[in-house]
């Protein structure tokens, strides 16, 4: 017996609600709104074999396609609330759907993010997640805000996504463990939503990293109208890919994408309170960088000298 | 020289906004909420061959992505804030974005509801909409509100879409004027904003006709414990659909599906405020049954006699 629309979405993704008002199974979802905060929305369609390999996970899949929308959330500064999940499937797949909303599920608890509406069609596999979130009226992390002198940030460690993706395309070979190890940020990034709170007030500019840093990293610059000085050798790493040649490790680090750490600024008075929110979230932050009055970007080697190639980052269409 | 996703996005979906704190172009949009009021959210995927055909233009796709969205709002009595928008599209073809751009703002425009964000991205083509509403707090429509002795209201007329789906599917034929009635029902549905706005505290229960009007109203039916009588034969449709056999016009206005007319309840002795509702809305709505204590659904001919025969709402997985 084939399972229909309504019961796949009874089965898999009707949850009790307690913060919203009304969840899944009227027209719209209901939410509360606190007093003094503003809504903060995001919206991210994923698609096979662009944002995910076939061969991924279901639970994997579920996890990674609801941490892409609680990363904008958390470059932003703004608490989860709440997401509404669209889903086109080639057929109704029950060990598919099961794992699929087991790790969309696991997540959402760890956030207290809840379900409360969506959609589900038969289509080529298509995963559209939009999020909300609220933040303090006024305090929202925003790209536009960087300043010359401020000190330029990132959280964690980046380039083990785009590292694992190079193994799966055959283009570097890692053996078990270390392989384990950079799937695992592929498929399972953590967003740094604790840090992006912790950061309210502190930072003056956030953006997360998701088409490869430097990429990102010139969205703040035009949002901002200022320039930056990056010292590529400096940028955090896992001990795994620290082990690859250079090249491997600049382009990974520089223009890999699909990291979901915080990229923010903040000025150098304020480095202690950005070392504290650092701990409060358990993460590592490292200073990569500052901003610059001059427009551009200024990539420096560990000798301080200029880095003349050239890093892209990812775009859908070109 | 190709147009890059960046590109894409600031040259047809990045539009001033008035009323959002902050629109297209940081991780989230910033919404302001009004005090005494709750925010209604709903969400719409669209997928080609499933939601519209091959053939349509891209305004007219535009245009509908939106209008099926809107008209959750709607059915829930909400009034349009802002929409984000995602977007799979197989290739960044500018004769589609620009079509499919125009048809989408403008409907957008004539609802007051500000484009805020979204995603773009190479894939198979598939447009994810989120649609944010609000309405004051306790007052919006839901599916379980309908109570024994309301009367069945339905607005506008219902079966032309799916007469039109006949017709492309050569199963009916239409001379050219007709063929383009029915097609512009299917193709440019008119969300009942207005309708749903004005309806509000005077209708018990609203749901929009979009899986077919029987498969719809039995999710009301269940959501308020509750059954119905519908008079099929009354049911209100056009003179194109009226010109037809009479088991096409109960197939296409019984289980037709994408009408997006509203499908609501309201007490006997509201029924004035009903007919005001409607004539504020510009529209015409009529009264097709009424709601029993007794569970399940009885369907009558034109003669008061039952009518045997099974009619499913659509579902995308059966």
């Amino acid at each position: 017996m084939p399972l229909g629309e309504f019961e796949l979405i009874a089965k898999y993704f009707t949850l009790p609600v307690r913060r919203a008002a009304l969840g899944v199974g009227d027209d719209c979802a209901l939410l509360r709104q606190s007093s003094g905060m503003q809504l903060a929305v995001s919206s991210d369609m994923l698609v096979e074999g662009r944002h995910f390999l076939s061969t991924v996970a279901p639970d994997a899949l579920g996890h990674k396609a609801l941490a892409v929308n609680l990363s904008d959330l958390a470059a932003c500064g703004a608490t989860p609330l709440a997401f509404t999940l669209a889903l086109a499937l080639p057929r109704a797949d029950e060990d598919f759907l099961s794992g699929f909303a087991r790790g969309l599920i696991e997540l959402a608890r760890a956030h207290d993010c809840e379900l409360v509406g969506g959609d589900t069609t038969q289509g080529p596999l298509n995963i559209c997640i939009c999020v909300f979130g609220e933040v303090p009226i006024g305090q929202a992390l925003l790209r536009s805000g960087a300043r010359a002198g401020d000190r330029l940030y990132v959280s964690g460690t980046v380039g083990d996504a785009r590292l694992a993706l190079e193994c799966f395309r055959d283009k570097v070979g890692l053996e078990g463990q270390d392989f384990s190890v950079v799937r695992r940020a592929m498929e399972r990034p953590e967003p740094r939503v604790a840090l992006g709170i912790s950061l309210r007030g502190v930072a003056t500019s956030a953006i997360d990293v998701s088409d490869g840093l430097l990429g990102d990293l010139g969205h703040v610059l035009r949002a901002s109208s200022i320039g930056a000085t990056v010292h590529a050798d400096a940028l955090p790493r896992s001990t795994v890919l620290a082990a690859q040649p250079l090249q491997v490790q600049r382009e990974c680090t520089l223009a890999g994408g699909d990291d979901y750490e915080l990229l923010f600024t903040a000025p150098l008075q304020r480095n202690a309170e950005v070392q504290a929110a650092a701990r409060q979230a358990g993460l590592a932050v490292t200073c990569i960088g500052q901003i610059d009055a001059a427009p551009g970007l200024r990539l420096l080697d560990a000798h301080g000298q200029p880095i003349a190639q050239q890093f892209a980052g990812f775009d859908h269409f070109l």
